[in-house]
Order: C-alpha cells, then sequence, then structure tokens
C-alpha cells in the first residue's frame, strides 16, 4: 500500500512536470522584483491561478504598504488531522549585470538538463514544485489529502520582507500550522539533500553623506571643500579592519558561540570550499576567509560569525574617462549579517552611536531592511522525518544543517508563531542564487517535488499521538 | 588716435555681440564630451568654420590616437610683428548630472542677463569671444593686424590633454609665439579682472579591484569570500587620512612652498570663502579646509597644497532598495593636484609602491590623465600690461594670481615651448564650470572680449625694443 503510493507519487510527478515547467516559465516571465517595485501584483495574481489549478482556494491578501501576500488553502476531509504551511514567495532580486547573461533573464531556458530564469530556485521554481506536490500526495491517497494546507506566498522576501511581521501579527491564528515548509531547499555538491535548520540575521543599511549643495571642480575645491565619497571611505574604515574585524563596540557580545551539536553537524556535512573556488575563479590555494580558515573552522566561520558586508558604492564619476569632480554625495549600501542572538534594532541604534563617536555624525543612517536570527531544533522529529523520507527518493538521508548564511524572515515562522521547520527543495550549489545565469537542474526538480510528497505523506503519523 | 582705436574696438565688440552668441549657440549645440568621445570631430569642424569667419586661415591637424586639433593662422602685414598663441579647447565637461540643469545642457539659453550651457564659460564661449577680439583690433588698425595670430582648439583638455604634448613637441616651431593667452579667464566677486601665472598639475587614477569572477550572495559569501568593496574602502583608508594629510610616504617633498611675493599677490586678493560658502550651501560659521583655514592661508592651501581627492566611487548594487550582494569588483577614481616641482609620473610610481607595501598589491592602477604643474613669473612684462590694460575697460588694474588650483596643458607652453601666458577672459566665480547650470554673463563676455582686444593693441610696443 505504501509502496503503491510511493509509485503512484513518482508517476505523477513525472507526468506533471512539463505543464509544471509551463507554469514556471509564465512565472518567470513576469519579473516581480521587488526592489523595484516591478509587475509584483501581476505576479501575485498569477501565484493565485497556480494555486488555483492545483485545487487551492486562493485569494490576494492586502499586506499594509507592500504588495499583496497571496494565501491559498485546501481542506482534508479528516478534520483533526494536521495542518502544514507552506512559505514562499512570488519576488526576485534585480536582474542585472544583464549582460552576464547567458539568455534572456526572464525567460526560462533549458540548456544541458538545466533551467536558466531569474526567480528559477529562488523562489519561483519552489513554488510550482511544492503545487506538484500537492497535486502528487492527493491522487496518492485517492483524491483527499491526510493534512490541510495553508500555502503563503509573500512579494518583499528579496527586500527583507518589510511588512511581513506586522502581517504575521495580525493574522497569526490564519496562518499558524502544526509545521512549515520553508520556501527553498537544494542537495549538496553530491546530490545529498540538506535540511535547514536556521537563518542568519541582517540588518541592511544605506550609509549616505551630503557635503554640500552640489559637486564642484576638484582643482578649486579639491583642498579646501569638503568631499562626500572621503567621508563616506573614511566612516566605513571605521566600521570593519582589513582582518574582517566589525569595530563597533559590543557588536560580538549578543553572538551565541555554535554549540557542540552544531558543531558535529556541520563536521558532518561535506565542505564547499573546493566548490567555492572554483565558482568564483580564485586561487586554489590558500584559505578563504583568513589565514586559518579551512575545514571545520571554514564551515562554521561561514555561518555561526556575525559579517558586515558592502553591498554597493556610489559616488561622482562613474563613467568613461576622467572627469575632474568634487562629489557632494555618496552612498553605501551595507549589509550585517546576524547570529542568535544579536537584533538588528540593537545594531542600528549601536551603529549610530559608533559613528557619532567617530567623528562621523554627518554619515545619515537608512535601515533598508532588518530581519531576527532563527533557530529551529535540529532534533525536532519533522526535521528527522524530512531526514529519513530522502532515503526513498535521493537513496541517502538528508544531511542536517544547523543554521544557514543567508537571512530571511525565519524567526517569525519558528519565533513568533513557533512552528516547526524543514526545507526540501530543488535548487544545487550551482543555482547562482542572486547573480546572472541563475538556474535549477531538472533531475533536482523531480526528485525534490518527490521527497516532499514523500515528507507529506508521512506527516501525519508525527501527530497520530495527539 | 588710441582714444579713437578703444572706441572703434568698444563698437565692433558690440555690434558683433549677437552674431558672437549665434556662433556660441551653434558650438554649444555639439556637445563635444571628451569623456565619452561625443562628437568631437564635428565640434572641431565647427571651430575652424568659425574661424574661417574670423578671417583666419584654419585647418583641422591630425593628433595621433586623439581628436582633432584645429590651428588657425592670420599673418599681420608686418612681417617683424610679434606673434601671439592663442590655446584654447572645444571639449567640454560631462553634462550630467542631468537633472540638476534648469534648461538644455546643450541648448544655449538666456536667463537674468546671463549664458547657461554646457562650455559656455569652459571653453567655447573663450573661442568665440578671442575672435570677436581679433575682428575688434583688425578694425581698429584698419584691416590689418599688428601682430601675427597662431589659434589652437584642442580636443582633449577635459580628460588632460593626453596627446597635446606628442603633438607640441611634433610641431613646436609651427606653435611657438612671443606671448600666449591663454584659455580662460574671469573676473572676481567684485568684478575685477584676474590673471593667472601658474596651473597645479593632476596625476589622475583609475582604482580598480576584482576579487572573484561574479558578484555572490552576501548571506553565503559574507564570512568567507572577499569583497571588492572592501578591499578598496581599506586601500583608499591609506592614501588619506580625516585630516586632510596624503599619506603616500614622499609624497610632500618636490612640493615647492610660497614664496613671499606668491604670498603678497595672494593677500591682495579677495578672499573666496564666504562665496564658496554661499555656492556649495555651507555651514557660515567654521573654516572650510581645517579649523584653522581662513584669510591668507585659506588662499594659500587653495593652491599651493597637494590635494588627493576622490572623483567617483562604483561598486555592486546602486539601484533603489536592497540588494543582498558581495560585490566582485569596486572602482574608484581619484586626483591628486601637483604644486611645482612635483611630478605626475613619480605620484604614480609612488602611489604603487604604498599600495603595495600596504598589503594592496590587487589594487589595479590605471592612469587616466598627468599633467605638470606650471608657473608663469608674475612680474614678466606681458602680465603686467594685460593687468594695465583691464583699467580702460573695466576701470581697474586686474589682480594677479600666482597659481590657481585647477590643472591643465600650460607647462606645454610655458615650460616646453618658453612662452610668457596671460589670462584675459569672460567668466565669473558663479560660472559653475563642470557643474550643472554652467553659465556666463554677457557684461563679462563684453568686457573680457574688450580687455583682450585692448591688450592685443598694445601687445606690439612690448617688443618694439627688439
Amino acid at each position: 500500500m505504501t509502496t503503491n503510493k510511493h509509485e503512484i507519487i513518482q508517476a505523477v510527478v513525472e507526468r506533471g512536470f512539463d505543464a509544471s515547467m509551463s507554469d514556471l516559465a509564465r512565472l518567470c516571465a513576469i519579473p516581480g522584483v521587488s526592489a523595484k517595485g516591478e509587475s509584483l501584483e501581476p505576479c501575485a495574481e498569477l501565484v493565485a491561478e497556480l494555486m488555483r489549478a492545483a485545487g487551492l482556494e486562493a485569494d490576494l491578501l492586502d499586506v499594509p504598504d507592500g504588495p499583496p501576500a497571496v494565501f491559498g488553502t485546501l481542506r482534508s476531509s479528516i478534520e483533526d488531522a494536521p495542518t502544514v504551511l507552506f512559505y514562499n514567495h512570488y519576488d526576485v532580486q534585480p536582474a542585472e549585470p544583464l549582460h552576464l547573461w547567458t539568455s534572456e533573464p526572464f525567460t526560462l531556458t533549458f540548456r544541458d538538463g538545466k533551467a536558466f530564469a531569474r526567480g528559477v530556485g529562488d523562489d519561483k521554481g519552489h513554488i510550482t514544485s511544492r503545487l506538484l506536490s500537492l497535486i502528487a500526495v492527493r491522487q496518492a491517497c485517492g483524491g483527499s489529502l491526510p493534512f490541510h494546507v495553508k500555502f503563503l506566498a509573500e512579494g518583499e522576501e528579496e527586500v527583507g520582507s518589510p511588512h511581513l511581521g506586522a502581517f504575521i501579527e495580525k493574522n497569526a491564528d490564519l496562518l499558524r500550522a502544526d509545521a512549515c515548509i520553508w520556501e527553498e531547499g537544494n542537495v549538496d555538491d553530491d546530490g545529498k539533500p540538506v535540511l535547514y535548520c536556521g537563518m542568519r540575521g541582517i540588518a541592511y543599511f544605506e550609509l549616505s553623506c551630503t557635503t554640500s549643495t552640489m559637486d564642484a571642480h576638484s582643482g578649486v575645491g579639491g583642498s579646501v571643500l569638503p568631499n562626500a565619497a572621503w567621508r563616506l571611505v573614511w566612516a566605513l574604515g571605521t566600521l570593519k579592519n582589513s582582518s574582517e574585524q566589525i569595530l563597533i563596540p559590543g557588536h560580538y557580545a549578543p553572538a551565541k558561540l555554535a554549540s557542540l551539536r552544531d558543531l558535529e553537524l556541520l563536521d558532518a556535512l561535506p565542505g564547499s570550499e573546493a566548490f567555492l573556488r572554483q565558482q568564483f575563479g580564485l586561487a586554489p590555494d590558500g584559505a578563504l576567509g583568513g589565514a586559518r580558515t579551512t575545514g571545520l573552522e571554514f564551515k562554521r566561520r561561514a555561518v555561526f560569525e556575525p559579517t558586515l558586508t558592502i553591498c554597493g558604492l556610489e559616488s561622482g564619476w562613474q563613467g568613461a574617462g576622467a572627469k575632474t569632480v568634487l562629489p557632494c554625495k555618496a552612498t553605501a549600501k551595507i549589509d550585517f549579517r546576524l547570529v542568535p542572538d544579536q537584533d538588528p534594532d540593537e545594531v542600528h541604534k549601536a551603529l549610530r552611536a559608533h559613528l557619532d563617536s567617530s567623528g562621523f555624525s554627518d554619515i545619515e543612517i537608512k535601515c533598508l531592511s532588518s530581519q531576527k536570527p532563527a533557530r529551529v531544533d535540529p532534533d525536532h522529529p519533522l526535521v528527522q522525518l524530512a531526514a529519513e523520507t530522502a532515503e526513498m527518493v535521493y537513496g541517502t538521508r538528508a544531511d542536517i544543517v544547523p543554521i544557514v548564511g543567508g537571512s530571511g524572515p525565519m524567526w517569525w515562522f519558528s519565533g513568533f508563531l513557533g512552528m516547526p521547520i524543514t526545507s526540501p527543495g530543488v535548487e544545487y550549489p550551482g543555482t547562482r542564487q542572486h547573480a546572472p545565469d541563475e538556474n535549477i537542474r531538472i533531475s533536482d526538480y523531480l526528485l525534490g517535488t518527490r521527497h516532499l510528497a514523500h515528507l507529506l505523506l508521512d506527516l501525519p503519523r508525527l501527530y497520530a499521538a495527539n
């Protein structure tokens, strides 16, 4: 009987693949770039349409000051069945720099067993994959799911979900569930699936400096007029030194060190050093992230260390050739990645105090995005079930990652709503999220979709004792 | 007789004004932006046409690897008359940022007694003014000039005249003259004309850093991948501290201090502090360029101090909102202003050595422009004659400025060709050179054109003893 269901799942996923790719192509063709506010509502409408086509009831919910959230539901015929919440997002990162894309970023294109488009992995491909999983489980169960479904897709994840928290606070009862399936997941270099049990937080700021009302001739003003670009460079220099130490007083104090269990889990994972070197064209010798950062220490540093990244710099003349101008304005975008229990609001306050006390009260700070760090117990039954059910699809248990380097609104689901979370998915280490030529492999799409279906099929037994 | 000639000059300049403005409008309508290589040859052709209309023989001369130079000549009927070389340039700075212009930058527009356009002062308005001066002197002298004319207009001054030196070396005999009229000049805040006896040199570099082959997700790479923007910020931080001291070893050693005569000349000049504060919207209290920089020290610092200006910064995401990217490339444009006897080639070498020894051998340096600093003896008879003849037009002698903060290829004329140089002109302190809303006042155009005509009329007597 169980075997039979698994066979049905495999058959439905394979049969449904072409239609799922057609859905994904339509979804990728609507950019939905949240950083630019580009085509978000049309993207949301299509997600609702795809949910309805998969048998859910779906509506667009108003998110004050933000693009709409898509919310779909599907009730099981078993009234006291557990409820699963899917959290996804329909927005994507900007496609720039456009000239580095091999094919059009918003046209789903197949090459070498892969599908390319902005958002194909992060996160539109997961929306279509999850819907196909639900269709497969329903067919395997004779038409009715053994769990209730809540499916949320927001439109601002790539700009830090600025309005999701208030939306969740207001709709906590609507959204709360027994388990949460996270928006994305992937396999590792060896094709082994990986489950994520946490995300770093983020505090993303725009620093800007305005020294006068207009740019000046650098020969006339160079000796006597203030230069916004220099002010910004000097201010940035007080934030982190070239040994990668963040210099803001107290910044590291709330940062929890990795536990022995965390290090045990990290140690069991394959290393990504060689892959990163190859992917980013780095020298094969020498450690990344510092002279002694390799092996387990590399893995620890990559996710358990607070970071401060300059994401963008802009000032004065950036065109070709020489323009002898003294800029009156300069801007930097910076992001802090936070580990438990660092708090983005506290980081904001400490940054302001540090710039003030370093003589840079003229540097303006605008917070563009913030997320608290989040953790899920890696030994929670939901996580363990997700690891086990991977074996039926991938022939191996999934690896468990205690926390990832990236950020997302996970705390709202794990912390505020108090749900266990796990993350089967369809990406791989070459997905190039946020970069040109973002892609997923067809084989991962099929396997990840089946894995989720198996996990969902077995999910009710976790809650049978209740 | 002399009075009569002066009356003719005034009448011809006033009568010729409208036609001169029409010529200037045509010239401003062809951008000629050397930084972008935009419409330089059409601009040169029009300059040659305008020279011919003023009675000169004019041709475009080939400048290897650069846009053509325009070269015009007009022989006096007096064979042993002295020769005057006019040095001008037909290229302009980019008009960006475009949204800050009140009217179209490449359309000559009149408002409030002023003419606005990119290049209206620097330097196209001087080309048309000088041609009108020549017409006036010729008419005052009954049809033939009392001096021979050589008129050079190059097309790369705004990018540092990279090919002018080689052109002058090759055409030294063609270009050499007894006196040189510099490309531009202006009156001060009180409407008093100012003559310039030197220019700072310049060494303009693009610094760039490439840390990997593509941008990365800042959450994934923040702890372990190198960040080009940080590398650049740290490298820049080693070049100048927030007290405006240039930190490259030996940088100040060849810099000659101002002489007592220089300080005497500076002291006689009106201060520009209040004007700069007003023009750039700066606070009315507090000194510019450092706590004790005011009065004579302000004047000294503005022109006799070596500078290092960041002219541009570029890296990563510069659009709206938050993009969580770790940039693989970062670029800065920087310019050093040099005083005698600093040498741009030596600065280049010292910059490379300093970055290498500071741990930044990964920062690439590209020299985009360089000029040697230049001086002319402020007591040379040509300069004194220019100061005296101002009185007939402005009712006051001109002030003499020992050196200006800006740079230009003056050394090639004063040093290499060994000519005295002076600089009557049509600009004023509100001209906004290189900035949006560049403009000149109509009244300055008329006075500056007459001043040059008077100077040229009296010039032969300097050489009569020969």
